[in-house]
């Protein structure tokens, strides 16, 4: 075959995105499969890799064995950590050429398309990414409770136990109560304890849009709840400003709705956010892979 | 015999206290044994109940079997929980008379000498309790990291958080970030989330004399969490006064060191604690099972 295959792949918590590309940029197929965290499952996390992998060969008329000669960028949440590198990197993939990297900085090279440059993720989570001159710095993400502040599990829990205020009398039962309540139909604290007793992040950030919606309204409490969220953000974001990086967007679920509760000075300085991961990753797979002549 | 015995239990999480007395309020005995929180290990909780019972009983003098005529209060941990009460009532307890409440109410029934009130508890977690003709209120106490605001868990919680942002460049490396790195050894933040990922409320709490040190040295950060956590404290002191029991007292192993961060119109209404929690419950045993002529 005369022409190079450049493969990107996105490995997420909850699915897997794959990116098949020509290296003149045109888009061959794509894949989508199931959960992809090295560090919740790494077995799962190769098998839905491979999967969403020849997904998009196969949508781009490939067999599945032309795997072996395509040039493969893994973008995957925790391999920063050694013991998941290695664990990534132990994997006898399936892919020609092949290079593992974090999901931040796939996501940070799709924000920018395929340019250096900085982010700030807003999801469940919240964690903040730069790449300046091939040096690669993560801030936050230090995982909920402890860290991803303005994340939306941190938002769901910090409207759990407003409501707990709440049932104890020590707040009023405003406009977040009542919205909190109705979701997860408890009416008492007791309820709202037993049921959060097993509450993962996600469970939390399924409660986060209620604070949104409510600091909308005008609820007093939600609004400080955004605006603690929001000064935190503020904080990471003028950090990665001090850096100086080419381009600082926000991505994830939540970012176009906190945009609304930074300050104008902030806002300022942030750029639109311009392609996805996978986007990011098949862009540092040309990078990395290709025939220098 | 023409005497009858009182004996109070005030069941712990780390440890178990007996207190023997006569009617008249004397003193016989006193006894001291390991965990006896029913919700942790109830089989447990049982055997040191028993053991500081025997104790006490020897201390005065008397041969074990004398338990079978002993009036008891038991104030343990989760029994105001039905599931958990339901396994302390199942118990065939080796005592006479014996009666099961919650360590709150012996808590606050010690405060007060034995009469009706309130309290506030800050040690580990936190949580506020009233007795008031009869009628018995919960407030907080929901447990580390929901709820408990301001008790020794809570405290150090922020202050890692607050480490976080340190090592992120979000906040300044001040003397609470030097306190918490040196007492535990860490360099990263990753090393300080490794750690912590297996952190029970305890080991939180053991970084909660740090937070009081620094503010007490003038940190900014530090008197931040303090503020915080007074603030919570003040509104549920402000609450049980709203309910005008008959005293008001601050107890627990954070109690003295809150004091200090309390308005003085806050501290115009507390009472110091007067009495042990085993002492309370002795008295509640006099109250239940005293012959009425």
């Amino acid at each position: 075959m005369k022409y190079e295959l450049y493969l990107g792949i996105d490995g997420g918590g909850s699915k897997c995105k794959a990116r098949l590309e020509l290296e003149n940029g045109e888009l061959l197929g794509e894949g989508v499969s199931g959960p992809a965290n090295p560090v919740h499952n790494s077995e799962l996390a190769f098998q839905s890799i491979v999967e969403a992998s020849v997904i998009a060969l196969t949508n781009a008329g490939f067999s599945p064995d032309v795997l072996g000669r395509v040039n493969t960028v893994m973008g995957l949440a925790g391999v920063n950590i050694p013991k998941y590198h290695a664990i990534v990197e132990a994997w006898k993939h399936p892919f020609g050429n092949c290079l593992i990297t974090t999901d931040l900085h796939i996501a940070c090279l799709g924000a920018h398309a395929g340019s250096e440059g900085a982010i700030v993720i807003t999801g469940t989570g919240s964690s903040a990414f730069t790449s300046i001159n091939g040096v690669q710095t993560m801030l936050g993400g230090h995982g909920f409770p402890l860290g991803d502040k303005a994340g939306g599990a941190w938002l769901g829990w910090k409207a759990l136990s407003a409501v707990l205020d709440g049932f104890d009398g020590l707040m009023s039962r405003n406009d977040l109560f009542e919205r909190v309540c109705n979701q997860l139909q408890i009416s008492s604290s007791n309820e709202l304890v037993t049921q959060a007793l097993h509450f993962l992040p996600r469970d939390y950030a399924a409660i986060a849009p209620l604070v949104l919606d409510a600091a909308k309204a005008g609820d007093e409490i939600a609004i400080s709840i955004m605006n603690e969220g929001a000064h935190y953000l503020q904080s990471l974001l003028n950090r990665l400003h001090e850096l100086q990086p080419k381009r600082i967007s926000v991505i994830g679920g939540l970012a176009s709705r906190w945009l609304d509760w930074l300050p104008s000075e902030t806002k300022s300085f942030l750029n639109s956010p311009l392609c996805s991961p996978e986007y990011g990753a098949v862009a540092l797979a040309k990078q990395q892979f290709k025939d220098p002549q």
